[in-house]
């Protein structure tokens, strides 16, 4: 095992409180299913903002918002006044079916870790600060990770102002009732500089479950391409028809889908590809389709790798297309993130201190600290949950889990906030 | 070229007639696309049955029907008093975004044969009577092969009298009104027995045309499987799950479908093997598949070759699904119909004697014809279309083909029903 500094403090956070904080929120917007729908800007989003706000104020910290409605809740310490924060947070809203823990985790274990060390007085150099960002989900309001991207200033409010929910709402209007339910918030005008982020988040995934494991140091998050291709053939009677004459839309994308699976083959099991919506045309049991549209969701942690990929992908599609065409189209492009040395250093020591080795991992998932990396140092620290279900109201994970990631984080936070 | 008999008479028929009546009926139910949307039991369906048998009427035919609404147009030369009739037609429904030949050509290109033969008053022992069987196609009220399946005494009116079209209306109450169009047609109410049934029809592949042949003489129609095949797997999210431990329902099908198109290869082509449904869920870009469903129709001529191919489709559905499971379940089984060899060699040497040798054929869309098979001698003829379009607004012919059609139509109901 590698040498680790355990001289940092080792604050436990009080893990009675988190889970009841967790419970409480998941009434908000609660579903028959046990699941929670909380989407961003809506009327739940606020209460539990507000509901958070309550609990910060009563811990004495400091609440503002900004123009995109992100939340910060500071801790001061005597001696960092002037200093620049370290941040901690990520997000209370959720999908239409979401999970109780997707997000709101991440955002109240970083108010449990503040108000710990705040409570037991640490002494630290800088100021922390609990973030919640705006729709994180962009279920709602596309885009998704909104409130860090705005913070980022990889969009600005103004470009997104009109965009519309399905019931027609514009986001500007959506947001200004959303910060009229807290007129008591100071709004910032820009975004303070930072010291560093670090995020705290349930897997999403089944790698920490699978190994036993109770901590992920995630060192980077994947970078992702989304791709349509559309595969064009003949319409044909089904029963008419000769085979050899035919151009099955269908078979020809059947087999490129197979023949991509094995062309990115990887023996390390790290690329990601998933074929997730494949919809044929005209979709009639007795005729030959005569179009197929398929994405492909592509995600590698290096972004050479991703390239590489992109290509071949084209290639094979050229290659398996006949007697139909195929076209590629590049739907999006996220480029892989990877965090901070430093901050990954701080969330591996403060595991190790707890007795926790974590394990370094890769985020399969895009998170709100990706917006944060390219400009200001940041991390995140995972822990496991059940079956890496998320997304879904099955989403769970075991309560002394949690309550070790939050102390992980106080411990991560003393170090990067620390004399 | 093998001996024919080509003593029996050669009339021709009236080829501007047929072809103005085609034009005609085409109008009726025309759609602005050049296609015809006249769907059974409609005003549209009624108006085209009140014109042909205005026709009928003026060439000397007498007309009746029956409780399921098929028309009869009889013409009864001297001395055929007594004797079972030759039957010809086809239908006069079409499908909603139907063409202007499919069903109409038998029935107005038997007409055009029965009333060429009493104009030339060629000598027959028999009556001959054109029929037009109701709702071939079962797109408004379903079965399909109405009027013939209930003549054939597979289906009773009893069964379906309560079956709804899409707006609700019921069978009975269309059936009623469409009869009250035509109050003055005598209604026979059990079906009489025939010696003989023979319709014309387009092809609707593209065997006819690629060869460069005028006429198919109709051996057989495929016997048909319909199956669907329900894969499932696990959903998993696109950028956390390892593919090592998924499930992936979209991969496991595509998989199947391959290896289903490979374990059914016919060196003859003659097999037809049509995936043309595939339903992927839950169908998100960024979600591993867990289900898929998906439609095989299957068709051979031969009754045990279909049987061996839906066991060897089982057999590889049982293969090829692991990690995830597959069930196969048989929706529609239609058995295969031979036409019977007297009317079959009645058309080929009809086709014979009008220098157009016609090609054998299998038929691979299901007829009227084949209803009447299995009860009484029946057999088909085919003419080509174009491009093998049909059931589509395109659906076109060249006029000399189904002029030449009409003529060995007529050629050969004066070979079946002459002294």
């Amino acid at each position: 095992m590698a040498a680790t500094t355990t001289e940092a403090p080792a604050p436990r956070v009080n893990g009675n409180r988190l889970i009841a904080r967790l419970r409480e929120l998941a009434r908000i917007g609660g579903r028959p299913d046990g699941g929670v729908n909380r989407q961003a800007f809506s009327t739940e989003d606020a209460a539990a903002r507000t509901l958070v706000v309550d609990w910060a104020r009563a811990a004495g910290l400091a609440a503002s918002t900004d123009e995109i409605g992100n939340l910060f809740l500071r801790h001061e310490p005597p001696g960092s006044e002037g200093q620049l924060p370290i941040l901690s947070g990520s997000h209370l809203d959720s999908q239409p079916m979401g999970g109780w823990l997707d997000g709101v985790y991440g955002v109240i274990a970083a108010l449990e870790a503040v108000e710990s060390l705040k409570e037991q007085a640490i002494a630290l150099a800088r100021p922390v600060e609990v973030v919640a960002w705006s729709n994180e989900e962009g279920s709602r309001f596309a885009p998704g990770v909104m409130g860090s991207a705005v913070y980022a200033g990889h969009v600005k409010l103004s470009e997104i102002a009109d965009n519309r929910d399905p019931a027609g709402t514009r986001l500007a209007d959506a947001l200004k009732d959303f910060l009229a339910a807290t007129p008591d918030l100071p709004v910032h005008d820009h975004a303070q500089p930072i010291a560093g982020l670090v995020e705290a988040h349930i897997e999403q995934g089944p790698i920490l479950e699978n190994e036993g494991r109770t901590i992920g140091v995630v060192e980077a998050v994947q970078g992702i391409r989304w791709l349509e291709v559309t595969v064009r053939g003949e319409a044909a009677h089904a029963g008419t028809a000769p085979l050899r004459g035919r151009r099955d839309a269908l078979l020809a994308a059947t087999s490129m889908v197979q023949a991509m699976n094995e062309a990115l083959y990887d023996p390390d099991d790290v690329i990601r590809f998933t074929v997730g919506r494949f919809i044929v045309e005209p979709g009639s049991p007795n005729t030959v389709a005569d179009r197929v549209l398929f994405t492909i969701d592509l995600r590698h942690p290096d972004a050479g790798v991703l390239k590489t990929a992109v290509e071949t992908l084209r290639r094979v599609a050229t290659e398996t297309a006949p007697p139909c065409t195929a076209a590629v189209k590049v739907l999006e492009t996220l480029e892989p993130v990877r965090f901070d040395e430093a901050i990954v250093a701080a969330v591996a020591s403060a595991s190790e201190a707890l007795g926790l080795p974590g394990r370094r991992i890769v985020s399969g998932a895009g998170h709100d600290a990706a917006q944060i990396a390219p400009h200001y140092p940041a991390g995140m620290i995972f822990v496991p949950c059940h079956k890496g279900i998320s997304h879904n109201p099955a989403e769970n994970a075991d309560e002394s889990d949690l309550i070790a990631g939050a102390d992980v984080l106080a411990g991560t936070l003393a170090r990067l906030a620390g004399r």
